[in-house]
């Protein structure tokens, strides 16, 4: 390598996405594993096949597991499994989904059109749900057929079993499939401490996509049918969908390091008590508005101009919200404490001075 | 890890792809050397705009560069985007776009039509792909638009200069632009001992998809557009589809490696002369016939039916094809020469005893 | 025949939609003319030529123009053409684009979203266009490619030249090209009393979906191409989307008639004037509130419930909408003054009675 | 109208194809009667529902129907409707749905692939099927879903009942949905002289396309689903792709015309009676092939290149093969006898010559 790695790094990046950390080091321990030797290809490899029978050993559940890319390609084909091009799918209007796929649902389902719920801090409710199904029921406007729930949500929340069971009994009723965008998923088991196989009872889930990129994986997310008949052919799906790894061994034997010992809840939970430390000290701040629960990863939180002024010089880099004044921060299993102190008091100092 | 490399190698598959491979060393070491640290997502990191000026270097083409996470999402990316969903798209018989992409292209672009030329060892001919374009005139026929050459060919085979500059003349006169599959370009570099621009310029290349996984990278493709008007608005369709990593450094990084020093160059060549080696070994046997010339770094052969069996028995695995008794083995920057030639003594075992 | 037409007709339904009438007298004898002999399939009659020929005359403008079956299709692949499928379609909330086509221009554009402005009665205005195309410039969100204007509206406005004016000089300023519905272009013309061409000219319009349906033939719509650029290929675009007919006469030959003498002007005119006959009297009753201003055919107007059951009971059709207690009227070429006037007095009983 | 009927015929276009003619009589009478007075548009008027009990009548199965605007509308929907994009349509080599939808199938499925059976006079055979479906389970091929059989053939020939039941029992075997293009199945049925129920029961089709505009209607064909479970939905899909029409009154009560008494039968075996008689001429005269057996209502001959001139000065037109010197004389409902003669006439003059 010509490269010098002490001249790439770009600190001051860590809290602006959850995905600016790199492989957690059972992720990497994985990977390096399984670069022994000549593998078969496609997922005949050796590592596959133990990673889908420990998520299956992790939720309890029987499920037909499958790895893609990244998240969009994980949303997007579960998604399209669930419905044909003129239904449509019910999601959040803060949904991942509607706001960050570039119209990925939309492309690889061939046209299925996402009707957009009103949410509470990110959080779907049953009334606004039902509305979307019930307003219409003629051939003009695409039949409601899925309904996506994102858990822990794209602002930082995260269901309760109670309101999980809700949306799950809802959408049942109402003739709907339950996707679950769990690009976050680990930073909700932790939150909620529960077995990861209640969230998905709770909902009833028929296709989980559970993030790994996010949680420590250095490329990769899982697509998991607990509706196991959805996953007839959805290899072929993947396959043409451009999402069918050569060397899967590299998608998967990551997951074998990230699923021992628990070491992805470890992550999860650390992600969690660094934004809740976070969000804690911002709160105290005058003028600082903390804008939704943190209950998982994301701090979401209103700050003075001067503040993010002097947050830009110092060289932190986080999301904004053109005119809302408002700003995420996002932590990962590699935040570290040091990081957020040294953010809150970058902060602080700008508060104190006014 | 709780696993057992040692267990978990599958030794024997080592001809059966030239993705059977794990990441060569100089791969590894960018992929390594990239985790360091946090890195702004979706190409925003540090080596990402590093490993395109290394291509655009490399080629000595001013060029567009994008990477793709693998084979069938960059020719099937890159092939929409010379066409539309009306158009159609010219390839040989033989090419991987038809047989091996599960209707990834006609997915991709929206259904673009695949128009099949016969081929002469796996190469595309002016002749046959002039009747493509010119016999129907109609638009109840979809109407040509691009031309898909891949160097090396599916079947081991290498265009000459020659060969690619009456292509790239016939397809410019007819109105059609190049797509080049390049899973296999490096060992077309190698076998040709040209600089790599000079295939781009003969073929006159619109886009290049420039393989990876197959010389060496856990996990990538690069898509090059020497038609730089192509390239518009192509970071959408990346993303729209699916195939923009967030934590792209370890796309990229792991070409730095690779690229430095020719490592590429040096790997392709080891392959092809790997291939050469069993090629001409397997050549003197009674029995045998190499089917295609070995150009580059596959052997095509028709063996008996008992050297099948007794291969299967040894637990060599590779391609067959059914009702033809031909095999297809693939060398790659990892096949060691003991393997070769322990795969030689092997069939040779079997010819000698008949 | 069998039938037994008397038998057949479905009296009440004229208010439903203006597509509740049959062919005019015009287009009915332009069919039945075209119907004489053997004539070559596909547009290769004697009349489509004369037809395109004839619209070229009527807009003073140059023009590419081809025929489809339908709204659906005409909207879908005029807005397909002018945009990819990672790009997104500004129209307004209440746009048939987004409301009624059950997805089909993210279908027939393999993706492309369709991003909602808010209007007034119907009408877009330029903040709520430029506020869409600027909030966003990352590649996670579709790249905005074309603004979609209704021309009437579909709340029965029409735009004035000057606001079109504005919307197409701000779409051409933010990069988009300009799509017009014009399923009920006809009554915008007989409204404004203005030439067709000031319209296109006003609003910059690329393409123009030109309604037939609702202004009196039995079947079709014509797509016309102001910018010839994007007409490029369009004839296999129909083809392959199923909507080139193959005794096209028949979709337009009654353009021909319907074109003559101006009759769809006069048949315009009528549907206009009797939607404000309606509006006036309704107006004056006590209860009754007009919704929107009756630029055109439409008369949108909030009614007691009691009057819905009336109307339903007297065997009157028309669209309401849920929860808000509002009714759609439309008028035609076909709606009798009598049918009109019968309507206003079975409100009327009504509305005294209270 | 200003058009002068007199001047816009085409003659000589007879034979081009059975959809140069115009709407038979009982069909313009439907037409005509629908005219009067006003009705509820797509589909809920007084006459779709009769026509789709006609057809369920004159099947004598239980099936739901739907009307859609044209042939490749009707094939690709019905096609679409039976896989998933990952899948694949078997189809003779010869079959409309390849050579003359520019991609609509591809279009309308979202990327299913079309797989080539030989075909001998345009007919399938089953172990050609067979092969295709066997020779690729791997997902990298796509999986084969649907079996598309067209009767009457493109090439003119008609499967027998006996043929038709080894098709349809090994696809049912070879788990295929059966697809039956029938744009000619009017033709079929009258050379078969069977009900047409027993072509569906003996090929076990899944979806019948029933062509009307071929035989006779003015726009429209018929697609019926006797596996009433692929239906479900349907009108969603035909409404998102462009194929619901407004005043569907025009498509449908033209086939109660075309239903009552016979009347396309009737048409069917005239249009068959006068390419029996077309042929029969042109197979006595010297230097003349006929190259498929003419069961139905198409001729293919191949005719010296003097006769081609001829036939050309002579203002006739048909189509023609490149470099085959072969021509294709379709008959329809409108052939007249005198025409027949005087194009055998016209033949014979340039053959005598020789």
């Amino acid at each position: 390598m010509n490269g010098n790695a002490a001249a790439k790094t770009q600190p001051g990046c860590q809290f602006a996405s959850d995905n600016t950390a790199g492989a957690c080091p059972e992720a990497l321990a994985g990977f390096l594993e399984a670069n022994e030797g000549c593998q078969l290809s496609y997922g005949n490899d050796a590592y596959t096949p133990a990673v889908a029978d420990r998520l299956r050993e992790l939720f309890g559940l029987d499920c037909d597991v499958y790895f893609v890319f990244n998240g969009t390609a994980a949303n997007s084909l579960a998604v399209s499994t669930c419905c044909q091009p003129y239904h449509s799918v019910i999601c959040a209007d803060v949904a991942h989904l509607e706001t960050d796929e570039c119209g990925g649902p939309e492309f690889f389902s061939g046209g299925a059109k996402l009707l957009l719920a009103t949410s509470v801090h990110g959080k779907l409710e049953v009334p606004s749900v039902e509305e979307l199904v019930t307003r219409r029921t003629d051939i003009h406007y695409p039949k409601p057929h899925v309904l996506s729930i994102t858990q822990s949500t794209e602002l930082g929340t995260v269901y309760t079993l109670d309101e999980l069971a809700e949306l799950g009994t809802a959408a049942k009723r109402l003739g709907l499939k339950v996707h679950m965008d769990g690009a976050r998923f680990a930073n909700a088991v932790a939150a909620l401490d529960v077995p990861p196989g209640e969230i998905i009872r709770a909902a009833q889930v028929d296709v989980l996509c559970l993030g790994g990129a996010k949680i420590g994986l250095p490329i990769g997310e899982a697509v998991i049918f607990f509706n196991r008949k959805l996953a007839a052919d959805f290899a072929y799906r993947c396959k043409q969908a451009g999402q069918l790894a050569s060397k899967m061994r590299f998608l998967t034997a990551p997951w074998l390091g990230l699923l021992s010992n628990d070491a992805w809840l470890k992550h999860a939970r650390h992600g969690n008590a660094m934004a809740h430390r976070l969000s804690t000290g911002l709160q105290r701040l005058p003028g600082v508005e903390v804008l939704h629960p943190t209950d998982a990863n994301a701090v979401f939180v209103a700050l003075p101009e001067q503040v993010h002024r002097h947050l830009a010089e110092r060289g932190w880099r986080y999301y904004t919200f053109i005119g809302r004044g408002s700003a995420r921060f996002m932590c990962s299993w590699a935040t570290a404490l040091a990081d957020v102190d040294e953010l809150l008091a970058d902060v602080s100092v700008v508060i104190s001075a006014r």
